[in-house]
């Protein structure tokens, strides 16, 4: 078998068989195919896209290229959550400790941020002592004992997936639909959950800037996951403005709790009770969503979705007093106001815009190597719609530095004030 | 400036301007770009294409990351011919000699064969004595005094076609028209020739195996010799069966000798005649193709372009008696006939497997370092829709091996007796 066959197989529009794939996957861990020939298939995959036996496929040998984590000592039906990323996106936190508090098992192994998106990991590390990067013995030993965890990768997942992820970033084939798909659905069937929920991000601060995009994202997912015997379940949710009122580590990690403590704002509250009772019907512990909706809600009022979240920080070596105390958490030096420069509604706020504006403040990475500030953020206080009089606060900045003049341009240029808002709806459409 | 974005806008079916392309090419060049970043952008290419003037920006940039030979030194306007490839394709040999005869100077560049194709140095070589590696001084001297010189490239030309050309092998990226088209045309601008007739064939031996393709190939080289103010023309031929009767090195330089005595084979003759008289017409010897055609026969009947060829071989340090007695050239030591199978017509000759059948006798290159055997090839006696009767010889076979049943067993495969054959027309389509 040659490689070059398989690019030109491909190229021509054919349909690779497994035993090409297994070629190609072996190739790239082995490094007996060169980047430039891994390249030239990406950017004709690219093109020419790949059929679901394909999708399926590329997922498992991609999959299998790297270590499985084994949650089968976890008693129940496991349920982890995805999100294909976006800006004020602290879901996962709450998320988690909702639906362990119904009684099922939440293994979620996360992710770090990049450019103007968050990552949960990078939030959870704003708890003083909090340690994300987990043994998979004692990962297992959490979920069985507490019911719920939240780390960093374990092991050697999809060695495949990161080595062609390195490559597309730097061919432009990142924005390939098989490819997205197989990338995120490799890594999460090696994380050893028995079902998903996927929140698949739309709009400006997201990857997938329409709605169709999003949508056939979510079909590509839902369809890998289903091919290979894991439940999935999409949502399909608004990222043109921020999730919530609050970006950044420190204050990300109080609006969950916020939220855990009945106080979150509507639209956190509202994507957090959607996810989470999918999860929960998927879990088997609801026989449909709006019965699984009010279980979660109920954690919530019985106390219950705090109480393991506190569990969850100090089984992860947190301070859990950071729950009743925001306090011990790191706090920015400067909070500056930013005036609305006339009076109106809110018409326009570019979430990727926001989410750069805390990245520039020190919130976020340009470079994966870039230290974070958990300190800083942005709190906002209007969104779409919302009326403004002239010279309110429409956000604070919470800063380190005192000058924040390129933040207050970029966010300047971002929020438009206007007559009629367009408020785009929280949640589009549901992909099962 | 970055790669990245260069791909991306090409990916997206943007046009590049002419500070990407020299952006890209300067990076081949100096390989400060990756060559997976190269092949993503050949592949993009691939799907995007180029338009004119990216075709002609990108030809010059690459012709001008290398030497360029100067020929202004030699008096009057320099024409020179080249072929896409084929079987049996002698032309340049007897083209060269007859139009160097009536007084335009040739200055030859030619190249090698691989795979099923043959190539002029190669043929040339078979002439006991015979260089083709000769310095550019030496070549123009050649050219003013002899008025013809086939020669292999002197100096580096077009390296980032080199290279370019290397990765777009083993990337699945050959077939692309702006690619050929302007690796073609680098080279023959750097070769510094003022007019060129391009023969582009067509059919089963020829790279673009339909009528279709190898008019567009033609339309892309003359539209980029034409940009850049190079008189071109190219006449599509057909390469569905060999051309002329000889196949292999030896035997071609006897067949072109054949063809200045006057003896030629009459679709070699036609061939040779149509692209010279477009080869006198660009170099002003003529007024029009009739003309020419009429100068060209005379070179002939007067023995003039003979000895032209004579001299070339001379002055090139071959053995020019090889002209009057072809014994002085390698010869085979078997002579195998090929006998027809049944009675009919010939109604399949597949060019290219003909010539894989000499290749594999030993007179082509499987791979660039392979060693060539002048002696060997075939000798067609009949061609399409030439009558047979079972029995007799369709071809001779020269080997230096007695056991040749694999070559028999391709021709077998390959040459097919009927009732009807359907001659194809010798020439398809004059592009100017």
């Amino acid at each position: 078998m040659r490689m070059l066959d398989i690019i030109d197989k491909k190229r021509n529009g054919g349909e690779l068989t497994a035993t090409e794939i297994a070629f190609f996957i072996d190739g790239v861990v082995n490094k007996t195919i060169p980047d430039y020939q891994i390249s030239a298939l990406l950017m004709a995959i690219y093109f020419q896209d790949m059929t679901a036996a394909e999708r399926k496929t590329l997922t498992m040998k991609m999959m299998e290229s790297g270590d499985r984590v084994d949650l089968s000592a976890v008693p129940g039906i496991k349920v982890d959550k995805h999100s294909t990323g976006g800006v004020g996106d602290k879901v996962s936190l709450p998320l988690a400790a909702m639906v362990a508090a119904v009684g099922i098992p939440v293994p979620m192994i996360s992710g770090r941020g990049l450019g103007h998106t968050g990552g949960t990991l990078d939030k959870l590390e704003a708890i003083p002592g909090l340690q994300v990067e987990i043994s998979e013995q004692d990962f297992v030993k959490q979920v069985t004992e507490q019911g719920l965890a939240i780390i960093g990768a374990t092991g050697d997942i999809a060695p495949a997936d990161k080595k062609i992820y390195a490559l597309r970033d730097v061919t432009d084939t990142v924005d390939s639909l098989p490819l997205i798909a197989s990338s995120i659905m490799s890594k999460k069937i090696a994380s050893g959950t028995d079902a998903l929920v996927i929140d698949v991000k739309t709009g400006a601060g997201a990857f997938m800037k329409t709605q169709e995009q999003a949508a056939a994202l979510a079909r590509a997912l839902v369809d890998i996951g289903q091919s290979v015997g894991m439940q999935c379940i999409a949502v399909i949710t608004d990222m043109n403005q921020p999730l919530g009122h609050k970006i950044g580590n420190t204050l990300e990690i109080e609006e969950a709790i916020d939220l855990l403590k009945g106080q979150g704002p509507a639209d956190l509250e509202e994507i957090t009770l959607t996810l989470g009772s999918y999860m929960v019907v998927l879990g088997q512990k609801a026989p449909d969503v709006a019965t699984a909706k009010k279980m979660l809600q109920e954690t919530i009022t019985s106390g219950a979705a705090l109480e393991r979240f506190r569990a969850m920080i100090a089984a992860q070596g947190g301070d859990p007093r950071v729950v009743d105390d925001y306090s011990l958490m790191p706090h920015a030096q400067y909070q500056i106001e930013f005036p609305a420069a006339k009076s109106g509604v809110v018409t326009q706020m570019a979430a990727d815009e926001v989410g750069i504006a805390s990245m520039l403040l020190g919130g976020g990475r340009q470079q994966a190597s870039d230290q974070l500030d958990y300190a800083v953020g942005i709190d906002v206080h209007k969104k779409l719609g919302d009326p403004v009089q002239a010279g309110e606060s429409l956000l604070t900045i919470h800063s380190n530095q005192a000058d924040i003049s390129e933040v207050q341009a970029l966010l300047a240029a971002n929020i438009t004030i206007g007559e009629h808002a367009q408020v785009p709806p929280r949640i589009y459409q549901v992909i099962k």
